[in-house]
């Protein structure tokens, strides 16, 4: 077990190592751990070994100059300039959020940037302002579009937070796809089949097989199937990537970069980086803050308290990650050995003390 | 067949009869058959008979007072004091397009409206000015959350529309659920089964009977299971009902009134009426109009060209819908049989003429 403050000292020391300013290692540090504390352990720890990687091959720039190259009162484009996704992602919401306190909504495109981590952590951002807090982001290409066997479209998801009075928040934060990415290597490493309607085989086939994807396989988009509304899905990734990459000058569809140092970059670039989206629109752009928080209150218990199946429970989108963090919190925040041996060697590497730990 | 100018002409006639003013009723009547040209039947001329018995029974205004009750230079919300929902929707977007010519963007919430036809009229009105266009609303509740067995989200549809220069303009509008609910009518006159994840019955089993909405069952919101990711079309549908009723003082969730005039008012009522909200946002906040549509017919031919499974072809959001119109306009528009009679037989008691056509 981990405290928050352990790894948290401990992230921002590895980023300052590669280089970042002492506030950029500890935004990134902080995202990292909000993650580990909601329960998204994807988004984690685990990640920092990515972000080394990319910066040993040199495709990741921990001195940006994160600029505004385009800008209404309300409106901007923001040129990351190959920083780690999280410095583009979090300098970008303040913007957002900064521009939303002078225009009541603000709305940034971000290009040049790379992977984010959780986009709750931006969404999230705007609520201590009685905003409404939005996060897209698009993604290197792993999903087909309707009727296609190419990988063109990210997992491109999409968070929205929303305040609340006394009730948690609303948080919802999802892929535009049924699973994201990592549930096809679980069910590979447990030697198990996947539902149908996550995957297809090369020429389009329905798949089970966990492995597909190397196999000239695709992922589905949410609906899985077009019976199912996979046309939907494809619409709503499409949405996110136009308003992502096409917005923001970054690369869009199959030509967005990949995350993962020891995949080859696209020969093609129809933009810079990777791209992101992000509003902030004040509630009292619509009705006081305070009878607005009311009312959801008062929508999260109506829903809460529909009928559920019985033995089941009907959730809040953001309810299970904000009892995790109450819980991590106080108990502390396990890292799988093998994510501690990633860190340890990185550690060593960079001259930080890292401690394995039971 | 029936030209567009006759359809237009009668719909207004009609619409005039009931108390609409004259504009009224025509941009009422544009909307009808704007859902026929794009073949989207289900929304056009077989809505006016619903349309009329919501009149007949006192439900709707057909000589609103649409007011802007709560306003800033870049958002507002608009009380359409209980309007035909096409009103409330068109004169609700025209503002939201006029605070995006002053402020950017522009952003309207709406209470106290109806149903308002097809979502894409009002998002693609913003593509004229060089907008990105956006429209979402509630409906009466039909969808259950995920792992509960009580309805209450609608289908709560979100249309986005992007302008591009030589291509056809990008046009998505979809349910957050899988189907729409006319899918089940369908197959229960066919007698035929559906395929599971479209419905549940009372208990929260899985169900493949189209009527079971009659016996206690409920819609899925897209994804179908929890497997498959129910819980993001889920949240996706929550935000839609956050934004359109939460936000502008309607009802939400299981309060939303029904369309129909044959079914109850709910016991409680939340806010007023049904909730939409619309967005309109300036492409030259973000970059030139120019640019970015040429960046977004490459992102279209990219998709475009996407390698199709065999004999199937990868379709852009808004294509099919453009090429029909296009093709009925040129052809003019079928109405079916069942149809003409009910128009008829309104037309015959407000006295406007109407003629049945092969």
């Amino acid at each position: 077990m981990y405290t928050i403050e352990y790894l948290i000292n401990f992230t921002q020391s590895i980023f300052e190592k590669i280089g970042c300013p002492k506030e950029d290692a500890l935004d990134i540090a902080n995202v990292f751990v909000k993650a580990e504390l909601r329960n998204l352990p994807s988004h984690g720890m685990i990640r920092i070994k990515d972000y080394f990687q990319l910066w040993e091959a040199g495709r990741i720039n921990t001195k940006p100059s994160v600029k505004t190259v385009h800008e209404t009162p309300g409106t901007a484009v923001v040129d990351a300039d190959g920083a780690i996704g999280i410095i583009g992602a979090i300098k970008s919401m303040r913007l957002a959020i900064e521009k939303a306190q002078i225009s009541t909504t603000g709305w940034v495109a971000t290009r040049n940037s790379n992977h984010l981590g959780i986009g709750s952590y931006y969404a999230m951002m705007a609520l201590e302002h009685d905003m409404i807090g939005i996060t897209m982001t698009n993604a290197n290409p792993m999903v087909a579009p309707t009727n296609s066997t190419e990988r063109i479209l990210g997992t491109n998801p999409i968070t929205v937070a929303v305040p609340a009075k006394k009730q948690v928040d609303f948080v919802a934060d999802f892929s535009t796809t049924p699973i994201a990415r990592g549930k096809l290597a679980v069910a590979s490493a447990k030697n198990e089949k996947i539902p149908y309607g996550y995957v297809q085989d090369k020429n389009g086939n329905p798949s089970d097989d966990p492995d597909i994807m190397k196999k000239g396989g695709s992922m589905l988009p949410l609906g899985g199937d077009i019976a199912h509304g996979s046309h939907k899905g494809y619409a709503l990734g499409a949405i996110v990537d136009i308003f992502t990459g096409v917005l923001s000058g970054a690369n869009y569809g199959p030509f967005v970069p990949p995350f993962l140092a020891y995949l080859p970059m696209p020969d093609t670039f129809v933009g810079k980086g990777m791209g992101h989206f992000f509003g902030a629109m004040r509630i009292d752009g619509f009705s006081s803050s305070d009878e607005f928080k009311k009312r959801m209150d008062h929508w999260i218990l109506t829903l809460k308290n529909a009928k559920p199946i019985e033995g089941k429970k009907v959730l809040i989108p953001g309810e299970i990650e904000r009892e995790a963090e109450k819980l991590n919190s106080k108990n502390g925040i396990k890292v799988l050995p093998g994510i501690q041996d990633d860190l340890k060697e990185i550690a060593d590497k960079l001259g930080v003390d890292f401690e394995l730990r039971k």
